[in-house]
């Protein structure tokens, strides 16, 4: 069986950008910002997942997608904490719609309504009505809910315990993954993810985070932004900081999906990371949609570049399944009650 | 001959530091913040480079180092712009001091006397005295002086092209190179160092800079950031971008250093880039001065990595040698003066 533990509804119908478009007029205008939803059918979102992810995902050979809202609109930063509020429970609604229309397809994971300076226990309620009611299996957690002025604590700052530990108590993990980017310097999928996904990991090593939470677990994406290419660079870090080695400090936690577009980068990837750390992710329909001249492939096709590792059988079936069934206790279970 | 593009002064004699610190005090208390500066003696001055930059570039067989003020204290978020200027001058001072003592083993690069929301044609003049005063050969370009909040505009942005003027006038290049962060979000060398190179290597991919100066030059260090690793992602989102691709588009005019500690690191930007983009650095002694257990070499040992990849000898000279000189071509003049 084939996980693919990092898919978006990048395609959601257009009348849910539309209440999104509703949504921040009435923001600016002074009214309703919460205002009444479309009706968007089931075949509306058949047609949204099966021209998209769903076909993909066949042609590709994947079973299974961990699926979450776009993160590129999640927009943290718009308006205050009642519009991230508003706006995060209908993305999340979307996403339970799309696995209540193919639960064998994918499986849910939540937007939180972050915002700004505000604490980020508000999120908890959110976070329990999806995996409680809705049946996700973990979240996404935005370390700059300013979109690119980073005005938010590091991931290691007390603020966020509390959060974490509604984490620990619902047995999820979180994937680190920012939103869309209001500060020019940053593109969002060129440099603030990447950004962020590197940020993220160099606080997770000056701290001590996983003393305090030995079960919290974080997946970060995009093959872990600059870490791997830089892993000496870390080590050296680690030592110099006199923390312990990576391995023990960082890695019994923290877990890189396979989003890296090119052969020579996920050779990398395998190279210096664990195989236990490391989860098989496509980040599809995502950051780039075109196909690489080089390969006459996609670029977000990132199952032949394993595929040519030459891994053992033991090793495909840890990146493609058992690690994420692993990490995401909740998506084994379920799968598990289903005889999967 | 070898050179090493990536150099700071991160040993300065105790009392420069002090000089600094007095500065600061100064800049609080409200006195005066360019305070006499102290007597240090051409010993002291050899004593800090003999101990370590020259032994460590003789043990590891380095001849030459493109030498820069420590860029972690560059400091240009700390007081205004005429406590950066008088703090930078101090900075090149004294490494055209060690220039003047080692003439054959060290060659300058100007820190700039940024400052945030100050224009960058301020920063011309001490451009030019360097250049022209001190014999310096570059400059480092830092595109966030906030330190961290990143508030000045991308360095595609028209507000910067006073100074490329200067610098395709002097026909020098700038290594993009942040300082210290005072945003607790990014550690300096393990965050902040490598977010800055990504998001001027993506800020470059988006704009169209060298359209307007086909002759401008920089030098993204840290073996560009999180960019090799990611080239799959960067050729996908020129595509997706509708730019041309990245050799004729970024690669004519972007270069990228070796200071990536670990032997996969190197394998991967040895494959996905060009050869004639490629300069030995070390950025010694810098951001990880231990010793790789791994290998029992200090990780910023950073030339049995490349002697490891078995180029030709074509190939090394360009990577050791004749890169910097075509990149630097006041290095190769002043080179050449000598008969070297």
């Amino acid at each position: 069986m084939i996980i693919d533990c990092h898919g978006h509804y990048t395609t959601a119908p257009a009348p849910h950008d539309g209440w999104r478009d509703a949504q921040k007029a009435a923001l600016k205008s002074g009214g309703d910002i919460d205002p009444s939803y479309p009706d968007i059918s089931d075949d509306e979102i058949r047609e949204s997942i099966e021209k998209n992810q769903l076909r993909l995902a066949r042609e590709r050979g994947a079973d299974l997608t961990i699926f979450s809202p776009r993160a590129s609109v999640m927009g943290h930063h718009i308006g205050d904490a009642a519009v991230s509020r508003a706006w995060t429970r209908r993305c999340n609604d979307l996403i339970a719609r799309v696995v209540g229309l193919y639960p064998e397809n994918f499986i849910g994971v939540a937007q939180l309504p972050q915002s700004p300076g505000v604490p980020i226990a508000d999120s908890i309620d959110e976070l329990k009505r999806c995996v409680n009611e809705l049946g996700f299996v973990g979240c996404n957690l935005n370390p700059d809910p300013s979109g690119g002025h980073w005005t938010a604590p590091p991931l290691t700052d007390r603020a966020w315990y509390p959060f974490y530990e509604a984490m620990v108590e619902l047995d999820v993990p979180a994937m680190v993954h920012v939103s869309g980017s209001c500060n020019p310097n940053f593109h969002a999928t060129g440099a603030h993810y990447i950004n962020a996904d590197t940020t993220a990991f160099m606080q997770f090593l000056q701290g001590d985070l996983f003393a305090d939470f030995p079960n919290l677990r974080f997946i970060i994406p995009h093959g872990g932004g600059a870490v791997p290419y830089h892993w000496g660079r870390y080590r050296g870090l680690a030592d110099m900081l006199n923390r312990p080695p990576l391995r023990q400090h960082v890695m019994r936690n923290v877990y890189f999906d396979t989003c890296v577009y090119h052969q020579p980068g996920i050779d990398l990837l395998f190279k210096v990371i664990d195989i236990e750390n490391i989860l098989f992710g496509s980040e599809m329909v995502g950051a780039v949609r075109g196909i690489d001249p080089e390969t006459g492939r996609y670029f977000d096709d990132t199952k032949p570049y394993i595929e040519a590792l030459g891994l053992s059988e033991t090793d495909k079936a840890l990146v493609f399944e058992g690690n994420a069934r692993r990490v995401y206790p909740r998506l084994d279970a379920q799968l598990r009650a289903r005889g999967r």
